[in-house]
């Protein structure tokens, strides 16, 4: 059956496939935001992750009447109380510019020595069901910032993620399998898998 | 006798005079760091305002023998769980820039709506003697982020910040001597009038 996910990265569309894929789901047509009929996508301004992964499954469900999953994610740096947290995307001030954001979070902790370099990717994934039922679930990825990018994979701050459990390499230099068996998301999507199976 | 504000800022040196004078002490010669044989200034790289003032006040005094009074401050926005913080000065990445913090700053909360823009000016004031005693004050001042400049005096964040006791002014709307009866900075300072009444 259908499923919505609320979002226009190919890559986020992917990575759950190969999380079904892997749980043995099969029959489930993952739709992205530009397969269906366009609708007006919500203010994504909730204060966190979990507010704004609600505000675009719930946007989505309705619009759609589909089964709908939205993830909102980023990273939070303990130096920096916990942002760009929900901020992640447009930490810079703009949206989406990765190479801006990555260069001010370089700036930013340029004078913080490696110990307290900690940080974690935090996903949070929702899903809203056509019953009114909703499911939410919270995965984090523990590592460090990194001084300068490294690796050509991934998105976002995935070059300057030292991850904790992947022998010293950085998320950007992880396979896409590799990272789905550490990564945040791999982990909030794996707890949803059980209410997949039930309507797929 | 002279006492060593560790600082370049003679804005900083201006507002610890008013307060001294208001609090009748005379006699005090506030020197800044250009008054005084050069030393290898500290790295700023506490994790709190208190860590900061000290590690400035410490140093100052070690390398000068003078009584030496430090102050660590920034702006605490609620909505980014207290940053800038201690990255006030350098938030854009560099350090100093006023013009590109603020347009940053401005940039990050641009979505956010005015129930959630609130924030304080905070100060920490250290003041290190040459007997090795040590005092700290701290003094915040509540308002909220306005969404463009507003005024052109003051410093920092000023012209972004809208305090809960200013009638509607930002705080660079405000005279020096107004904004010293309600600042963070004026706050911590008061403080401090005691210990240094007693040495003046």
């Amino acid at each position: 059956m259908d499923l919505l996910l609320a979002s226009n990265n190919k890559k986020k569309a992917a990575e759950l496939q190969r999380v079904l894929d892997r749980a043995g789901i099969s029959g489930v047509n993952i739709l992205l935001l530009s397969d269906v009929d366009p609708y007006d996508e919500p203010v994504e301004d909730g204060r966190t992750f979990e507010d704004n992964a609600f505000i675009k499954a719930r946007a989505g469900m309705k619009a759609t009447g589909l089964p709908t999953l939205a993830d909102d994610s980023g990273l939070a740096v303990d130096e920096l109380a916990g942002m760009p947290g929900v901020l992640s995307a447009r930490w810079s001030g703009g949206h989406g510019d990765d190479e801006a954001n990555n260069d001010l979070l370089l700036g930013q902790m340029a004078h913080v020595p490696d110990e307290r370099r900690g940080c974690a990717f935090v996903s949070v994934c929702a899903l809203v069901l056509p019953s009114g039922e909703e499911h939410i679930a919270r995965g984090e990825w523990r590592g460090m910032l990194l001084r300068e990018r490294r690796g050509e994979g991934g998105f976002g701050y995935d070059p300057l993620f030292l991850p904790d459990d992947a022998e010293g390499r950085s998320s950007a230099e992880l396979s896409p399998e590799e990272k789905d068996a550490r990564s945040h998301r791999g982990k909030a999507l794996a707890q949803l898998v059980p209410v997949i199976s039930q309507f797929a």
